[in-house]
């Protein structure tokens, strides 16, 4: 490698410089705090872990996405994390223990083998929040309005929110008695509303005419609040678990509506992102001009199971540094500081010690360095006046 | 895997639960803080890289502590970082460009293959500051300084500093003839303090006898400021870097001295670690009971060489998981949060917003969830009064 691109970095990686790293840092604390007044508090899972326990009831392709690496101490596979969720849920079945509602909250770099979601990066800065312990849907609720709140805070505009539920193609593919590798091809076909690959699945298959319908449907099923009545009739002769899932969503859209009425909220009863280990409503939040989910999350009830201990559950992530991009906050160039001159007695350093412990920011000269107050960022120096430091403006 | 072992982490893997997760989140901000008001702008490097950026110009020590992947995209091979005192020097030689000193710091986890340094952990928070294009003592001074600053704020108690010069022993090697093998391998026995080996090593050489003696020396050269006068009598004969870099440590000493004159600082000679990339002063800071040190740093001026542009460098980093558990800092406990019931207006739910909004914890009660107010951590609950909602202390 010529020493011209030894410093570029692997697609989809990257870096904070000091004026993205600041604004990142300043959203970091406000969104910590935002969920800390929430009652979600932060946990710090580990980086990498048993590939075993990182990926128990994950799903495939969450396999397909962690880097793996063999551990020289115990000779036993490790992996990457390539998403929390699935470690916060580790963390309140095994570590926690409680019988109590757990609100749990999270914020830490994963690492993806390929770019996918969160626009294009394979090292999105994780951030999210969950709720275990309670299978009602206020906890949904919740979990929906915190993260449009984090929406709100991060300075994201025009949001909208796309609402499924995973029990409804679950519960009719129960009904037209597909197997496991059947249902996977289909849920893969219907994400791509791909109408050929569609027809020669049902072609292949005999199903009860009425619930092909029910199924090639769901993909018509998308829209605003009137989609859930026109779903209610459409499913008419579901299962009772499809008109339950039918019955949530339906509840969930009201209480949304009751609580935060200018929400605009789409439902799609397609919409089926988070497959992953999610086993109730799964939601994503969109904004115009970009196609992927900005945020995105569920219940996933199950999770826990395979760790002994199933805990009702829902939350949602996002990337930070996506948030941050299309936040536009204003990155706040810092040229206030105080240039220190390199020279100083006792008294002098006691000054720089106070300054800076009322938050300025003193920036020492250095003997005989390039640039002067003004090239590095200073607006003020620190004069001697009278045997006393005193600190005036440039001029 | 057995369900209940599912849960494990490796070796010297950790995670943090909610009131580690608190101390440390509020640490970092403390850190962060103290670094911006000391001009040291916050920069934040990949979690993986490929590996040859990575590792150049860093020796083979830190080659054996990466883990590697292999990069789907490309083919070729990727390290996780495990330290990120390269990763800033390639920022700033290749992305920052400035002629002026600049100051930057940086915080997060890194991980090691095997434990080392650090107690036992194989995943440290690295936090750390580095400052480039300055060549003379004041930077080295600024430097160690705020090692000290970061661990008065961290709240470490009785830290000491060991103060040493790799030019010391490299000018003898040099002097010596020693070739590159020769030189590692005489400073891994000098580490040691392994006299039988040091005595087997001359033997099998030719060395003057008045150098020999000189590089024998060196691992009884510690102790307090009196071992420098000794050391210039001691290598009275040494080459001319040699001096020079005896000269540099006195006169950083004295600096020291001069600006925090309580501060208990001990010379070693043989002290050595950071040999890594290091080329000037090293330095690492101890607590009594603990044979690890707790921070260490120094000058490594050629680091950036390999990536096309060598810039005088100083700086030191830590571990903060380590700086929080040897802090002690006063973990509290928040049971101060207040407890909304299950049901509300639309007053209610404006009520819980200004609440958050002024920082308050307000965690929504769950229909038919296990546990009251207090079980939840509340000392307070919102409640209804003549229309209005109120916060009330609990019974």
């Amino acid at each position: 490698m010529s020493e011209e691109n030894r410093w570029l970095l692997p697609e989809g990686i990257d870096e904070a410089l000091p004026e993205q790293a600041q604004a990142l840092e300043a959203l970091r604390r406000q969104v910590v705090d935002l969920y800390n007044s929430w009652g979600y508090e932060l946990v710090m899972p580990p980086f990498i872990e048993y590939l075993d326990s990182l990926l128990t009831g994950t799903g495939h392709d969450l396999e397909l996405q962690t880097f793996t690496v063999t551990d020289q101490l115990s000779g036993r596979l490790l992996g990457v994390r390539a998403d929390m969720t699935p470690q916060v849920a580790r963390i309140d079945a095994h570590r926690l223990r409680s019988d109590l509602p757990t609100r749990l909250c999270y914020l830490g770099t994963v690492l993806n083998t390929r770019p996918e979601g969160f626009s294009g990066t394979r090292s999105p800065l994780q951030v999210g929040a969950e709720l275990y312990g309670h299978s009602g849907i206020e906890s949904d609720v919740e979990i929906l309005s915190l993260m449009l709140e984090t929406m709100r805070l991060t300075g994201v505009q025009n949001v909208h929110v796309d609402l499924g539920h995973v029990g409804i193609f679950r519960g009719l593919a129960r009904q037209a008695g597909l197997n496991g590798a059947q249902e996977a091809a289909l849920f893969e076909a219907l994400q791509r509303k791909a109408k050929p690959e569609i027809d020669a699945f049902f072609d292949k298959l005999s199903i009860d005419d009425y619930v092909e319908e029910m199924l090639r449907a769901l993909s018509d099923l998308n829209g605003d609040a009137t989609v859930l009545k026109e779903a209610g009739e459409v499913l008419e002769h579901a299962g009772a678990d499809v008109r339950g899932a039918l019955d949530e969503l339906t509840a969930i859209a009201r209480m949304m509506e009751a609580r935060l009425p200018n929400t605009p909220l789409y439902f799609d009863l397609a919409e089926l992102r988070g497959y992953r280990y999610h086993t109730g409503i799964v939601f994503a939040a969109f904004v115009p001009g970009r196609g992927q989910a900005i945020a995105q999350g569920g219940r996933y009830d199950e999770i826990g199971k395979v760790f002994g201990r199933a805990r009702p559950a829902t939350g949602f992530s996002a990337d930070l540094k996506t948030l941050v991009a299309l936040g536009e906050q204003a990155a706040t160039a810092e040229c206030n500081a105080i240039f220190a001159p390199a020279d100083g007695d006792s008294d002098f350093h006691q000054k720089v010690f106070e300054l800076r412990a009322q938050r300025e920011r003193v920036i020492h000269e250095l003997s005989g360095q390039q640039g002067d107050a003004k090239a590095m960022g200073c607006s003020r120096v620190l004069v001697e006046q009278g045997g006393d430091w005193v600190v005036e403006p440039l001029d």
